[in-house]
């Protein structure tokens, strides 16, 4: 400790929003460099280096193969697949001194195929899957909870070349089944779920959450077993209603209400029911949102849902990738004047007052909630300021350009496979699996010769752990309120030696074991500061060590104190017997 | 070799110009991606991961810690040494979503400087040494010869910090002893040799070469031990000469002779000496440059020198960086009239005839070779077409503003030490330490306590090493005509195995010994493809592992062949032994 280059801290940093982060600096760990861009300390990286060879070793034991492409890459392939575009800001960007388009890599599928192509040439080739660890580059937006979400971070990303379906889907399956002992050996608690391609394109994939109250990735699980990212939950169609008995639509004069609960509240005072109150839920919210797509271009679209829900903009946005969503703002409801900002409906054939929401392609693109099914019977806006419509059926008298499902899910939801109320929860996202499938193959021309002699396209998958963010997943879940606490298998050291008091004893039995220990195999951090006892416990406390051992004033009595940092268990062992016992406990 | 990630190529790729990036790039173990960027394949990784290994071992063994800086780079750092600027289009800029000026980093002396100084204060926390083994980015205008000279590549670059010049001094000594351990496992032929500091500043560095036809670099041996970068070479000043009985200068007709052989011959023809004929050093030749500053201003420089003489473009660029060194092209001869193209010569007080090169703030700046001393005599430019000056005698006739020895440093030419004539010969430069002094510590504010509670600035030294171009600079040490030739501690492999025939007993041998030695932890390459014998020895060559096996025809007499890739040996072996052999061999 005296040597070693770190320094602990009493406060926690200014930008520290999770415990990992706050711990991880407090500790000595890492450093921020630049938002979202931090700088490994000793030991911190002893850890990352921990993680990195738990995923090589797991990724040799399946049989990939480790290779390294750069981070920086020309523009080229990535025109080729349209993602130099798609990306849009979440690329890093840069020209080289003759102006040449370069980009710092985001993800590698491009680059791997490329190199397929290059070197295979036929089915006997296959399967092969190829994989790195390597430093990635994503300008995100918001970076965040530091290493949670940095825009440089290290990834192991792997890719599987099958010549068919069901090939891709065994190298799938064997991704899958390492996946899940590479989070088990980090200790990790983590669910599986369904999840939705985005960008990268593919038919079928899959997400690794490690379960984190702090996670950006909300979840749902079903008592059936179902479980998905929530971007990638579809809730049912409700079923379709009968509306015989329902009167004509009416437009109403509702003046001054705009939002939903001002709506509610005027309906129950002037049309009120007979059977039950008006609920948020009776009314159709339709909400506008301008979409910006790679190339610039701005597309409106307006999403019709039941008045007690709200639009998840995280859904949204995944269900529009690669747009982008922004508001619809004053200008925009200038450029479109048949919508009415706070009375804004489906367009009713035959009505006289504003058009409103015009399905089948002649308007604003209108889609709606699984809820909003044939025969239901809503209040909506009719168009018009301070007027709103009611007994406006679905089917009967407006329609949709189809069903959009981007409203934020609910704890009892029901489930898309029947067996009951749904569950939410929160994860970090530490592991993705795509099953690609030939779109990047197509793309860039990989082709192989199959048993015929006949050229087909390579199908491919895309898998990725993210191993820099592992760190702090561990640091999440087993960190508490006095610091980080590592697993065995990650700690920096195996063991933390304090010497404490001023006795020359002292520090010579703590060296002495700390010598004896080091011999055996086992990485010591011996605390040789001239330093008060209670700063040493604290810092040991803070920096993890999963056990400590105290030297100090019972060692004239012939004993010392060892320390379990996760349980806060302290035994008194006999200071002959304890190196022994270390040894049996730390190398079974 | 059935399922290796490998393909090995029959002909040269067409941008290979060494030896060693022929037989990488035809071996299968890199491609290039674009200019100077390369991916690794399987067995290049194997290679570059055990050298990685070898600098981390003798880097923590000498006591320095490992660290890990991001690439992605903030500004502001490298604005306060205004290297942001110095460097020039080496630098990859870019800039983030927001706007903020990033860089690809080239070396990170700003970065580990300021995080020394965010965690450390005290003399006492020193000396400290760090190190990365990272990758780093320079926009070469030139990247060639495969790894040697690349755009992203593989470095390891470490950091001392002390409290004094004694501290540095040791610290150095200390990195130069480690790089000598680290080189001689790395199997190179290497010199030590003085070097210029260049862009990085301070006060001494020396490079480690290893010696190559092929090399960048050139460099000088005296008998007496000196060694030094010939950019690095100070040539002793010649001795004034007496020239008391040097007639007045005369300018005489010269037509036709702006270059120095036609000066010669006309000035034998016109002007003979009694003595011996005129030769080209009794001319003084003037060459003029423009150099460009990192703001982008341009200025002058002239350079005289004997006209037996050449300048050395890189000694000029060493000599004069940061600025870059452009002709000096017809439109500025228009913007400089008193320089006559071709009869440019040193201004002559007194002469009434062009002015031309006026030192002392005057004019151009004009700077003399270590040869051109008081007293010597010359035929130079006489600054008007057609003319050149006789008898001018340095430091009677003209003066210049100082000496400047960028003239190509030639075989036979005395050494500095005075030993002798020094020897040239060529080199890779595998690594660097320089003794940076505190510029970067004062530029950023780097001080600590000393033991009288004053603040002192750190002084710091910088180290680097070359780990991926020494993949490459071992390649060229040790490939012969027929490939890669690796030597045992860093090849990919251990021994390769090559089953021959259509034998099911030969291919069962095979791999039951490939089986048997990777059970006793040695790592085998076994080539089970279906292919002709003389194409898997081809391959065998061509991939380099230092020990093969030939299983085939003789296995059914109870022998194999063992076959050693540097000497060519081949020995029968039998059967039944040799994996006891080949484990005795290799596990020693």
């Amino acid at each position: 400790m005296s040597e070693l280059f770190v320094r602990t801290l009493r406060e926690d940093p200014a930008d520290a929003e999770v415990p990992s982060h706050r711990w991880l600096v407090r500790a000595g760990y890492v450093r921020r460099v630049a938002p979202g861009i931090y700088s490994w300390l000793p030991l911190g990286l002893r850890v990352l280096q921990k993680v990195e060879q738990i995923v090589r070793e797991e990724m040799n034991a399946m049989g990939a193969q480790e290779v390294r492409f750069p981070a920086l890459l020309p523009r080229d392939p990535y025109e080729a697949t349209n993602r130099w575009t798609e990306y849009g800001p979440n690329l890093f960007r840069l020209a080289d001194r003759k102006g040449t388009d370069l980009l710092l890599g985001p993800t590698h599928e491009e680059m791997f195929t490329l190199m397929v192509k290059d070197l295979y040439s036929s089915y006997k080739d296959l399967p092969l899957s190829l994989y790195q660890i390597q430093t990635k580059y994503r300008d995100e937006a918001r970076p965040r909870a530091g290493l949670l979400r940095g825009r440089e971070f290290v990834m192991k990303d792997s890719y599987s070349f099958d010549i068919d379906d069901a090939g891709l889907q065994a190298s799938y399956d064997a991704h899958r089944a390492t996946y899940q002992r590479i989070f088990e050996r980090l200790g990790l608690e983590y669910v599986i779920v369904s999840a939705t391609s985005g960008a990268m394109g593919g038919s079928a994939s899959e997400e690794f959450l490690a379960l984190a109250e702090i996670g950006e990735d909300t979840f749902v699980r079903s008592p059936g077993g179902y479980a998905a990212n929530v971007e990638a939950v579809q809730r049912p169609l409700a079923p379709a209603q009968d509306a015989a008995g329902v009167p004509a639509a009416h437009v109403e004069d509702t003046p001054d209400s705009p939002t939903i609960e001002s709506l509610v509240a005027l309906s129950n005072e002037r049309f009120p029911r007979s059977d039950r109150a008006w609920e948020a839920s009776d009314t159709l919210k339709n909400v506008v949102f301008m979409l910006v797509n790679p190339d610039g271009s701005r597309t409106p679209l307006a999403i019709g849902l039941p008045g007690d829900r709200e639009v998840d903009m995280k859904r949204l946005e995944a269900a529009v990738a690669p747009a982008e969503v922004e508001p619809f703002g004053e200008a925009d409801f200038e450029r479109y004047p048949s919508l009415v900002k706070g009375y804004i409906g489906p367009r009713r054939p035959g009505s006289d007052v504003g058009v409103g929401l015009d399905a089948g392609g002649h308007g604003v693109r209108y889609l709606t909630d699984p809820l909003v099914v044939e025969g239901t019977r809503w209040i909506t806006g009719a168009n018009q300021a301070g007027h709103h419509v009611y007994d406006l059926v679905c089917g009967r008298d407006f329609a949709s350009d189809g069903v959009l499902d981007v409203a934020a899910i609910r704890e009892g939801d029901p489930a898309p496979d029947g067996s009951g109320p749904l569950g939410l929860a929160r994860g970090i996202e530490m592991g993705h699996i795509f099953q690609l499938g030939r779109k990047y193959a197509e793309a860039l021309g990989l082709k192989v010769l199959d048993p015929n002699g006949k050229l087909v396209t390579v199908t491919m998958g895309s898998y990725g752990v993210g191993v820099s963010r592992a760190v702090a997943a561990v640091a999440e879940a087993s960190c508490d309120d006095k610091g980080l606490c590592w697993p065995r298998n990650l700690a920096p050291f195996d063991v933390h030696i304090i010497a404490t008091g001023k006795e020359q004893a002292a520090a010579d039995f703590a060296a002495g074991l700390a010598a004896t220990l080091d011999a055996a195999g086992i990485a010591v951090l011996l605390d040789d500061r001239k330093a008060s006892p209670g700063v040493k416990f604290t810092d040991a406390e803070l920096l993890g060590m999963p056990t400590s051992v105290v030297v100090g004033r019972t060692l004239a009595q012939g004993f010392v104190e060892v320390r379990d940092r996760a349980s806060g268990d302290k035994s008194e062992v006999a200071a002959d017997a304890v190196a022994e016992q270390l040894i049996a406990l730390l190398r079974p």
